[in-house]
C-alpha cells in the first residue's frame, strides 16, 4: 500500500478523552475514530489491524473443527423470552421495536439463535458434535463505555457454541476449544494466562476466561506461584478460619458508643482507635428486588458476583439513602446487624473467626461495640461473599496468592442444558430416547484484542506492533521523494516485498524525513526500511527493528540475502521476547 | 471439508413460502435459514458463497484504489438530523433509543457517518480525491420483505463513498467505481447489465444500476437493441406526443353516462364497448401530505418515481377510500379532473394526444364523456408521468423498445454536493479557499449478488455454481465410506485437490449412493469427482461437469493430466456459456 493514497490520519496528540494508552494511540494512529460514547469506526489501518486477529483466530477454529457461519445482527424478541433472558438480561441488551412493532434486540451474543437453528435442524445423535462459529460486529449498551476499543459498546466477537451428546463430549469439546484459545493468544504475540471464571449472565457450570497481562486492565486476577492456581478475583474462592483460627471468647454486653457523623469504616476506626478489621460493615442491598443485609469485615470488600450467586439472584443493586434510612431506621454509615428489620441478613465466612465486634447502631451517629453475631443478631446464612485479596492463602495449596490486573480478551464456557432445555434443543440417542444436547460456548473480543495488544506493546513514541498482528510488517520510507532514482529504487523494493507476501506500506508523501520516522515508529509497524538519496549512493538501506530499536545498513548489492537474514533475525527477537 | 463434519442440513422440499427458485434453493441447499421476517442466518456453506462473492469485490475495490473500513452500524441520529434524512428517510429507517435515551438507527447506509469522518480529517486539496469502502451487515425494515436474500431487512452489502475536489475529478471516480462494476460482476459469472437510474433516497445528480438478469427480477429495465440505450423503467424517459401526431379537434359537449358499479378502466371500457386508451385515470395521491390528482391514459401505469420527482416531493402515498370520497365526492372509480376541488392536478404528455376522453364524474356510478381537458379541467402542469411499455419509441432513437425483468445489484451514484453541503464537508483549494467536496457513493448487494447467482444459474435438479461463485469448486462423492481402500484412495484425492488450493468437499457420510448424487446436484458444485469400490478396480474416478451434465471417466493412473485437462475443460466451458 500506498501512503499517499491511503487514509491514515495521525494525530501529535491524543483527544482528552482517551485514558489509555491504547485507546490514545489508535486515536493518534489513525486507526479508529469515535463516532459517538463507545462506538467506533475502524479505518483502514485499524481494520488491517482487526483483520490479522481474526484471520489467525478463523484459521485455530477451522483446525478445531468448528464451522463458520453468520447469524443475523437483529433478532426477535421471542426466542430471549424462551430463554427468560429477556426478563434477566438488563439494560446492556439494546432493545426496540421494528416497524410493525414487533419486540427486537441488537444481539450481544447468540445463544438463543444458535440454538432454535440446532433444534429445527439436529434430530439425531449422528449429527452430533457440532461446532458452530462466527466473527461478527456486537452491541452491548454499556452504562459507562470507556478505554476505547477495551470497553465499548459495539465491537467485533468472535463466538462459538458447541453442541454434544454427552457431558464427556461436552467436555472434549470445551478442551478443544481451550486449547485452540492458547494457540490463538501465543500466536498473536500475547502474554496471557487462563483463570477460573464466573460465567455471569451466559449462565452453565464452569468456565475459564483468558486475560492478557496490563496494569490497565479492568480484571483483577488471583494467582499461586506455588501450585499454578488462577482465578478471576469475582470466582476466587476464599478458604474459611480453620478452627484453631477462631477466638470463641464471647464479649462483654453490647455498648452503644458515639460516633459523630463517622459515617465510612476508616472515620469509625479512627475516632474510637481500633483497626477497620475490628469492624463488621452491613452492606445494604437489594438482590432481584427483595432487600438483603450483607456483612463483611472492615477491611473485606464485598464481592457482588459471589453475594448474586449465592442468592442465586440476578440482578444484584445498592440501597439508596432513602432505602437505607427505611431499612435501618438511620442515615447511611450507621447500619448494623443487631435488630436490623431485614428478612436476609447473610455474612462473611472471616466473620467466624471472632466474637467482639464493632458494628452500626442503626441509629444516627451511634455504633455497637461488644457485638457477638452469634449472640445479638440473626444470622440466615454464612458464606464466602467477599473479595480475595493479594497475600492471602490459596485455596489449592495455602501459598500466599499474587493479584495482578488482567484484560479479559476470551471466555469459554459450558453451559450444559441450560439453553437446549430452555428452548427445547433435543436429539434422540442410540436407544431412541429423547435427550437434551448438551452446550458450550466461546468468546473471543476480537477488536479488544486489538487494543490489548497495544497496551502490552508500546513506548513513548508509538505502538510496536508483534509481527502477527501488525496491519503493515515493513514500513518502507522513501526520504527523497522527489529524486527519481530514490523512487524508483523504493518502489523497487517495495514490488519485491509484496511478491515475497510482505505486508507493505511505502510512506512515499511529499513530507519531511522527521515527519516520516515520527509516523513509523507511532504506526508500529515491527521492521522500518529507510532509503534516501545519500543511502543510495553508499548502496545501502537502513533497517531499524522496532521492538529493540536496533538499526543496521543492508546492502542493496547483496539485498536478497541481507534483507532475509535482517527479517528472520527481528522474527527470533519477537519470539524469545 | 468433510461433508461428516460440517454442517449443511439439505432439504427434499423448500418450505411453502419461498417463492423465488433461489429462495427455494438457498433453503433446501442448507445454505441459509430464516430466524424471522426478512433476516436470515448464513449456514457454513452459504457463508462461503458470501464470502467468495465478497472476495472478488474487495479484489477489484482494492485494485480501484479504494480502501477499505468498517463503519458503525449503530449510528447516533443527529448526523442524520443535520443530513434531513431523519425526518425524509421513512420506516425502512430502523430507529431506536439506547438506554440514556439517545435516538440512534441501525444504519441502512453511511453516507452521514462516512461524511462526519471526512470533515474530521481532511482539510487540504493534497488530501484529495479518496475512495473509502466496507463490507458490512445492513437493515432496512422494509415493509414487506421477501424472496428470501433478494429483499431481506438484513443483508450484506459492499458500500464506498468517493471524495473529490471537482467535477471532473469525481467523474473520474464515477467512471472508476463503474468499471470495477463491470469486471467484478464478469468475474462473477453474472449475465448483467448497467441501466440510467433513478437515485432515489440517496439523492445526487445521476446514477447507474447494474441488473442481473431474470424472469423474477423486481425491476423492469428498459433497453433499446438499436442504439444501446438502457434505463430502468422508473427512470425511462418518454416522447412527448409528435406535433404531427395530436388530434386536436375539439369533442362535442361533455355527457354524463350510467356506469353502475364500474370502477376499474377495464370494467369502464367494456361496459360502454371503449378501448382503456379512450379512458382518462385519475388518480389521487399525497405528495408530502399535499394531495395531488395524476391523470395518465387508462392503458398507461403511473410512475411512482416519476411523480416524486416531478413534484420536488419525498414522499408519495396513494388516498385512501375516505381520503378519495373526501377528494372527490365520489367512492373509488369515479375520480376525474373535470371540477375536481383539488388544487394540484398534474397530467401525463400522452393525453396531450387527442381531446375526446372518457373520465370519472365525481359522482357514484356515473362517467363523463367528451371530456376535454385543456377545455373542461384546469391542469396545472403536464409532464413525464407514467412507466415506458415495451415497444414504445426508445428516447435516444425512436426504435421500439425492449422491457425484461432484472435484479438490481449494484447502484453507483454522483452524490455532488448533497451530503458535503449538508455536513460541511469542506476542504480547502490551491488558492486557499473553501469548497465542498464532491462526493460519490457505490452499492452491491453482496447476500443480494448470491441470490441472484442462483436465480440465473440452476436447473430442476438443483444450483449450478458458476465457478468463482462455488463455496466448493469441487464435490468429490465417496461412495463406499465402509470400504477402507475406496476411503484411502478418496482422502488421497481430497489432499491432492486441497494442495492445489481447490476448495473440495468430500461427501464422506455414511449414506446411500442415490442421497450423495441428489445432494451433489442440488448444492452446485461445478464439478463432481465420484469415486466408488467398482471404479477404484477399474482404476477410473467418475467427472461431472454439473453445468452440462457431461460425465467422463479419468485415469487414476494419469491422474495428474487427466484431471487438469478436465478441470481448465470444464472451466472453458463455463467461458463461453
Amino acid at each position: 500500500m500506498r501512503f499517499s493514497r491511503y487514509f491514515v490520519p495521525t494525530l501529535k496528540e491524543a483527544p482528552a478523552e482517551a485514558e489509555v494508552v491504547s485507546h490514545k494511540l489508535l486515536i493518534r494512529a489513525g486507526m479508529v475514530r469515535r463516532l459517538t460514547s463507545g462506538i467506533y469506526s475502524y479505518l483502514p489501518l485499524g481494520l488491517r489491524g482487526i483483520c490479522k486477529v481474526a484471520a489467525i483466530v478463523r484459521e485455530e477454529m477451522n483446525r478445531a473443527g468448528a464451522s463458520e457461519v453468520l447469524l443475523p445482527a437483529v433478532q426477535p424478541a421471542d426466542l430471549w423470552q424462551e430463554s427468560g433472558r429477556w426478563e434477566h438480561y438488563g439494560k446492556e441488551l439494546l432493545r426496540f421495536k421494528d416497524r410493525h412493532d414487533r419486540d427486537c434486540c441488537f444481539g450481544p451474543t447468540h445463544e438463543e439463535v444458535v440454538t432454535d437453528i440446532i433444534r429445527g435442524e439436529i434430530k439425531s445423535y449422528r449429527q452430533l458434535p457440532l461446532n458452530l462459529y462466527q466473527i461478527q460486529t456486537k452491541f452491548r449498551d454499556e452504562i459507562r463505555p470507556r478505554f476505547g476499543l477495551m470497553r465499548g459498546r459495539e465491537f467485533i466477537m468472535k463466538d462459538a457454541y458447541s453442541f454434544d451428546r454427552d457431558d464427556e463430549g461436552a467436555d472434549k469439546s470445551y478442551r478443544a476449544m481451550f486449547d485452540a484459545y492458547c494457540r490463538i493468544f501465543s500466536r498473536l504475540g500475547l502474554k496471557y494466562c487462563s483463570v477460573e471464571a464466573d460465567s455471569g449472565s451466559i449462565g452453565g457450570s464452569f468456565s475459564h476466561e483468558f486475560m492478557v497481562l496490563a496494569q490497565t486492565g479492568e480484571d483483577l486476577i488471583i494467582s499461586c506461584a506455588a501450585c499454578s492456581y488462577a482465578a478471576n478475583v469475582e470466582r476466587a474462592e476464599l478458604v474459611p478460619p480453620r478452627a484453631e483460627d477462631i477466638d470463641a471468647t464471647e464479649p462483654g454486653e453490647i455498648e452503644e458508643v458515639f460516633t459523630p457523623s463517622q459515617q465510612t469504616v476508616e472515620e469509625v476506626a479512627a475516632f474510637l482507635s481500633i483497626q477497620p478489621s475490628d469492624i463488621v460493615k452491613t452492606i445494604l442491598v437489594y438482590v432481584d428486588d427483595s432487600p438483603v443485609a450483607v456483612l463483611v469485615r472492615g477491611d473485606h470488600e464485598m464481592n457482588e458476583v459471589k453475594v448474586k450467586h449465592f442468592l442465586n439472584g440476578q440482578v444484584l443493586r445498592f440501597a439508596n439513602p432513602d432505602e437505607v434510612k427505611k431499612l435501618s431506621g438511620a442515615p447511611c454509615g450507621f447500619a448494623g446487624p443487631v435488630k436490623l428489620k431485614v428478612g436476609n441478613i447473610i455474612a462473611d465466612n472471616a466473620l467466624k473467626a471472632r466474637q467482639g465486634w464493632v458494628t452500626g447502631a442503626n441509629k444516627e451517629d451511634l455504633h455497637l461495640k461488644n457485638v457477638s453475631l452469634l449472640r445479638d443478631a440473626k444470622i440466615t446464612e454464612w458464606g464466602d461473599l467477599r473479595r480475595m485479596e493479594k497475600g492471602e492463602p490459596c485455596p489449592r495449596c495455602g501459598a500466599p496468592v499474587d493479584a495482578r490486573r488482567g484484560i479479559e480478551v476470551g471466555h469459554v464456557f459450558k453451559l450444559g442444558t441450560k439453553y437446549s432445555e430452555a428452548l427445547k434443543a433435543n436429539y434422540v440417542d442410540e436407544s431412541g430416547e429423547d435427550r437434551p444436547i448438551i452446550m458450550g460456548c466461546y468468546g473471543i473480543g476480537v477488536s479488544r484484542v486489538l487494543a490489548a495488544c497495544i497496551e502490552q506493546n508500546n513506548d513513548e513514541d508509538g505502538i510496536i506492533f508483534p509481527p502477527p498482528v501488525a496491519p503493515f510488517e515493513v514500513m518502507l520510507l522513501n526520504l527523497d521523494v522527489k529524486n527519481e532514482e530514490v523512487s524508483a529504487k523504493a518502489d523497487e523494493i517495495y514490488e519485491y516485498l509484496a511478491a515475497k507476501g510482505i505486508d507493505v506500506l511505502l510512506d512515499d508523501r511529499e513530507e519531511r524525513p522527521g515527519v516520516k520516522f515520527k509516523d513509523a515508529d507511532l504506526l508500529g509497524s515491527p521492521m522500518q526500511l529507510v532509503l534516501g538519496r545519500k543511502g543510495l549512493e553508499r548502496g545501502i538501506v537502513e533497517a531499524k527493528d522496532r521492538r529493540s530499536g536496533m538499526k543496521v545498513e543492508l546492502s542493496l548489492d547483496a539485498w536478497d540475502k541481507e534483507f532475509a537474514d535482517w527479517h528472520a533475525q527481528v522474527l527470533e527477537g519477537w519470539k524469545n521476547s
